[in-house]
């Protein structure tokens, strides 16, 4: 089962996963999570923008090929919320998702409820924790419930 | 020409778009867009929910046969950000308009910028104002330039 | 909007709809609902079938011409779910609608509710009444809560 | 050959078919067929609900992302009816294969013909028994028809 | 609902179906069926070709022009497979129609019926006459059964 | 049916096609033919870029909004290749709208025969003047070859 | 890179073709040869049928499971049309295989060029024998042509 | 990842490509890159044409069975112009992945700026040298910008 892992990149929940599921067949993906080398990638090798919107839509386009590449290859994909940021691209990622009819999980605090509810009624399933997660791959694979 | 409008409930932006645009042939569709209504239809129709999460659940799915057959039939999705909320489900509409393909113009202030590289980098136009909206329509309909 | 009523057709719950929405800009359509026709339909054109088996199988497929056909062309799928019958057909059409990404609505009576949670799971509503289906194309279609 | 074996959980034919057909390049893929985790699982996970619907609701959305990744990825999508139940999530899943075009083979008794008309309709083979499926994979795989 | 009439173009089998359908709302279509035209019109309109291979072929393509523009829109493809010729064309439509999921009608006599078999097992229905297809689009239009 | 006339903006075989169609039940769409306007509509409507480069991207992705809903709501794509110019936009559509299945028409002189050979190849009709443009839709629809 | 032999089936063609390409990447699917196998395969699976009529469909309709899933999985389908039969089948199997896109190769001898023009002119080649099938194979995946 | 090179074959840039990206877990495929050989495979194994045009065509199409097949495999396709000649199934190739949603990097001169703009305006990247390919693909796969 191929999994993708999208949204927040300040805490350490990919790991969480990731080393929850390694007794899983599971192949994770993940977006470049170094944020500078996210922001920077287009003009450090496609050449220098003096416009701040031409250097954001280079770097954005070249990631681009690979979180899509990604999402269209994933059966799950995951979305995370954190606390910070505006994380549209986290929304825009479950949007993509959700047109092309992957199974869709997102997880995201209580506080993000309301805010949250187009994209959590387009999901399988609403959560808060990676542990979860693990535990949703785990039955999904495996059959077993969390003892 | 089928044109949805997606985003932001708060501004007059919809009417300036539809009336600007009233000499062409556009056929517009908006969501719900009033604000008490699109919360609460849900529990109004299908019954009350003690738990808020159910609550906007159920009303986030009404809404959506109203949202996805619109975004399904439409040529081009005008997605507006505004100033104030989190607006994900603006960045949702984005995404899943995106991942059918359909021609993607997307709104929004200076400040925004940044947080929105992503979705901005899917979209055919970048603007600011509903005249320009309705500048571009015009354009990919008649050929004419405004003066 | 396109609507195909599915499911039970032992009573007048689609007349119910169809009355109740018909100030509104929706084109209904429905299976063949007399029950002996659709049972005999197949062998009446096609040439009588000694055995049961393919006398069913002749009509079922005559009468998939007119289904598959509605519910591909239907923007909303509605399947009720009566009292009698394993209504296996109206399960069937469900999960047709659902893998073309059609809006589902399923109507039944509380005490099938375990029964048909994987129906209920994939729907974007689940009522009890024809009056409910009235109620939300008309929110669908006009952003008004019923009084 | 991928092939999905959907339906009923209470007796034991998913084993004789894969048995059967350990000599073939078959992989299979099952739903979750232990009773109680398959109905537990979303609340188990999740968190509790007081609401019977809700509880099933997120069970039946966590079954969907094993379910429907596993009929997405089949050639084959086997369905059997048992004698009990209402069994609406087989024939959910029927239809859900048929729309995706997949090759549907159903599998029931004849007291259940009549009801299963229209999901006869759209497969490729109605069989009675285990015995037959292991005989049809293995002459669809090796061209050798049983001795 | 729209309607391709495929295959045999010797025998007036497209007007008796076209007149005994004239009440209902179908629109039919068809190939070009004077046999001159269809195979000149390559050479005619494009240039002279003195390989016969490529005489047939420019007329072969022009008309596929027409016919799977016709085949793409409808909702139910005819075809009839007459006494005469090869009909490879008729056939081909056929599984044209199939693998987009159109609802096929298949009309031959039993003459054929074992050569056809592959075809007919892609059919909703198998028939002899015209008058059938007539039948077969009244009950699929309006639910009545000949007299 | 829907005929789209991609390509060369600098002679007049657009309305020669046009006029010689005109008793045809054709709705033929076009791109943006002034050329001044089609290369500036972006910086026009959407601000000034000082670099070339984001000037003309911005032109051509507010065309590409035009061009490829045409595309994309065609039944015939006719495309010319003149005597100056690159053309690469003329080539891209071509590419475009053969992965899109489009019956693909092309249009030019012998001269560019072996440096077209892979667009023709895609084609269903290779055509040299307006006038066999106007006989080929005439024989489409109307089954009658030029006198 | 996968290929499909459909087609002819009383002469050793696919045998001279998928030695003659031993030495190449590519993965033959062939439909069951057997013509008394095939012919009978569903009666003996699946119990006898006194009509001729079903007694072929259910034989039809069993082999579907194995062409269609091979079908859909080549990247190329040959059809060989012989000498004899009405061969049907492989024009059906040629049109299936058109409208999935794939690049289909057409083997036939001289005799039939012009009743198979409508198939050839769907296919990326037309030849006349097993050789010229495994000389396009090896040129397409080594780039050497035939010495 | 799956990268498909096509465009210019005149200088040895696919050479580079692949040699800068050994490291990487990348499956390069590539159009045949003997003039010759592609000019005349047709003929060569099809029969000789005396009509230029069918020679051509012959082998156009010959050759689009290797390329359709690769860039329908293909998650990233590189389309680099190079100086001379038209290289119209370079744009036509950039179109065909474009409507594919393929994943697009041009490759190309300054000087060709403009006639390349819409082709640009369809691509994720657009650069200059085999280098920057190579720093994308090793981005986009590793997340490591180059030192």
């Amino acid at each position: 089962m191929k999994v993708y892992l999208s949204g927040e990149i300040h805490t350490d929940w990919r790991d969480q996963i990731t080393q929850g599921a390694q007794h899983l067949a599971v192949e994770f993906s993940v977006p470049v999570t170094d944020h500078g080398a996210s922001d920077d990638c287009g003009v450090a090798i496609l050449g220098a923008e003096p416009d701040k919107f031409w250097h954001d839509h280079k770097g954005a386009k070249l990631n681009a090929i690979r979180t899509r590449t990604a999402i269209e290859a994933a059966d799950v994909v995951v979305v995370r919320f954190g606390d910070k940021y505006k994380q549209w691209n986290a929304a825009f990622d479950a949007g993509y998702a959700a047109a092309l009819g992957k199974s869709l999980i997102v997880m995201h605090g209580a506080d993000h409820q309301h805010a949250l509810k187009e994209v959590d009624a387009a999901a399988l399933a609403v959560c808060e924790t990676p542990q979860q997660v693990v535990d949703m791959l785990n039955y999904v694979l495996t059959g077993a419930l969390p003892k």
